[in-house]
């Protein structure tokens, strides 16, 4: 029996696999439970979907990750339960108790009020959507290929976007991109002006987050791409045939829904720790209050005063990863917890090939540059030596030749396809 | 209307793509049917199936290969009947009429006798089944981690493939490799010496339908890579445990079934033009007697005095397909229909890194020359310049690196995980 403390991370992505490397130096054993057996670079998800990069390109088992961490082990399990009082969290691999809990479970998507089926709306979160979209996308556009009705054509060759967050307007700039430039090569038969990519967003600027400039930019920049804008457009519902607008309605057979998430706290914390959205009200220390031994870190943890460091982005994970391994270095000293301090080192979204638009400190940079610039800090943070020559590979194809390597549906949807 | 003779292929396998891309100088219209959207490269399956390579190398989408075909189309749909009579296709995308009719659906997957469910055995057919066994692989070993009882674990870490021919050679060498040279590195709480990759053949010689002293040169290969060769041992029965012998019982979690395939003639073929082995008796000219208009190409059709002909192997396929083309031109110009004439190009199998086997007419190759030859030649059938390129970086990094890129579980298995 291991007399060194036992830390316990849930959740592999970018909150508990920094913690993981950060606490690689510190004199405690840690084990890593997830749910997959990979980390998944979720930033680049949407062209997974939109069939640029393969499933591989973005997702690195967490064992590699790992490897070199030698006082970590994995464990690929899903959490049942969390004991706060016993300490100790209930896996489907078994039980493991702890001295420290960092709980880093990220978000899912959260749909319209009224749920509509899975097939009716596609998420974009997971590994497994973005096959799902791609798969769903493809599907459409082969049963437009021999449908002879035209209304029936127009709705499988139109996509709706819900949601003009980074998320939306990436995706919507790709698969605009892949619907104008790489599907007409692969269908003869389909009269493109019948398609249509449609982005819909409740507020009326895009990208919120960012200065209004950049929004504005980026919203010509997904025009001159063939995107449609609908902007201050709430969604009332999603049907079988698209989405329900205020004054209308968009036809559409694939519904993406990128317009909200939600955090996993609620299914592993006590609702008393939860705020009125579900986040987890932290402490300086990212502590759980009453609770020091337990972290919560990423898209679960809120601190609604903090600003940027409240928002659901890699960096924001990422470094709340690193300040667990501080507090618990300062704890196994004998220090005081040092508090959080998050350093904003900018944010960016990509609107397809050659535009994007970066907001680094008082900088804001959109179109091209701002496109390099996307390359470049993405090539850095992609995990792993082969993803990242193979991604440059793909992104070069897709440059030039104006090509999507990956276009197979592997699994049909079953019944929306 | 069209004027022009319609040519219907169903299957876009080596045959069905061979067949269009032939008829390309021709007048007439051609429609090939896939239930996928894809052309898999199917001798190189078992690399999927043991996370060297990404899908989308060995897959190439239907569309993109017959791009340059201007009088072919694609229609991805199933078959549900063939009206000889009527000379119509019926698909789940509606009927279509021919002048010309080629079936090219090629074999699934034949199981043991007392049929045991998915879950007991795993096939190494489909781009779905490769996808499954990596999954289901990984799976076990996760397990494995974290499991007490000795015994289970023995069994989560035992690969029993069961057939000797070229895919169950190829698999178990490939298999091996990843068990003991690369899956140590992720998991270092188990002991290797545990796992175990067991080759069971109901003959008593590996490959048989090569040169004798081949499937000699193979099986010393794969025991020095750490198989255990079972010859001469059929197959009584499968288990959730493991595989039934006749003298006793192989444990192992994973079972993969290569000893038989059955071709999928008999779906679609009325049973009168069918062997007893459910392949089409088919003419010199490769069509069905009585139905001139009606081919058979590839692993369906059989001329069993026709020896290397009749093997269920690609370059059969493509011949076939090249052959239908020439018999259409043929009737198109009047002239008498040609014989169809194999043209045996050789052999081969490999067995992991750096050995293979191959017999070329009298020449027959074993070891790291043999390999470097298969090579070159699986590149260069390999469709695609992508795939090429990018399955050429991953060999080369498998070779120098002893690693596996792709070692993701995306669709755990539902029960068998």
């Amino acid at each position: 029996m291991s007399q060194r403390p036992r830390v316990v991370i849930v959740g592999a992505g970018f909150g508990g696999l920094a913690a993981a490397k950060a606490l690689r130096h510190l004199d405690v054993d840690v084990t890593v439970v997830e749910r997959t057996n990979y980390h998944l670079f979720q930033p680049l998800l949407y062209q997974v979907a939109s069939g640029l990069l393969d499933p591989s390109e973005i997702a690195h088992p967490v064992r590699s990750c790992l490897r070199r961490v030698s006082n970590a082990r994995v464990v690929m399990a899903e959490v049942r339960a969390v004991d706060l009082e016993a300490r100790r969290v209930d896996t489907t691999a078994g039980a493991l108790g702890y001295e420290h809990l960092v709980v880093a479970t990220g978000s899912v998507t959260a749909g319209p009020g009224d749920p509509p089926s899975e097939r009716q709306v596609l998420g974009l979160k997971h590994l497994e959507d973005a096959l799902r979209l791609r798969a769903h996308l493809l599907a459409c556009f082969e049963e437009a290929a021999h449908t002879t009705d035209a209304k029936a054509r127009r709705r499988l060759c139109s996509v709706a976007v819900v949601g003009a967050g980074p998320t939306g307007v990436e995706y919507s700039g790709a698969v605009s991109e892949l619907i104008r430039h790489v599907l007409p090569k692969d269908f003869p038969e389909i009269d493109f002006a019948d398609s249509s990519v449609v982005l819909i967003e409740a507020g009326e600027e895009a990208l919120a987050g960012f200065a209004p400039r950049l929004g504005r930019a980026a919203a010509r920049s997904l025009r001159r791409k063939g995107v449609r804008l609908l902007l201050g457009q709430p969604v009332h519902g999603v049907s079988d045939c698209g989405v329900r607008l205020r004054g209308g309605s968009v036809e559409a057979a694939t519904v993406v829904w990128t317009a909200g998430v939600r955090s996993t706290a609620a299914s592993l914390l006590p609702a008393d720790t939860l705020d009125r959205r579900g986040r987890v009200q932290v402490t300086s220390a990212l502590c759980l209050p009453g609770h020091p031994e337990v972290f919560a870190i990423g898209d679960i943890a809120a601190a609604e005063e903090r600003g940027p460091a409240a928002a659901m982005v890699a960096p924001v994970a990422i470094q709340g990863g690193q300040h667990v391994a501080r507090v618990i270095e300062a704890r196994l000293q004998g220090r005081p917890d040092p508090e959080f301090r998050y350093r904003d080192k900018g944010t960016m979204a990509t609107i397809g090939r050659g535009s994007a638009v970066a907001q680094i400190g008082p900088v804001r940079l959109s179109g091209f540059v701002a496109w390099v610039l996307w390359l470049l800090v993405h090539l850095l943070y992609l995990v792993g030596f082969r993803s990242r020559t193979i991604a440059l590979a793909s992104w070069a194809w897709n440059f030039f030749f104006y090509d999507r390597p990956v276009r197979l549906i592997i699994d049909r949807p079953g019944d929306g396809g």
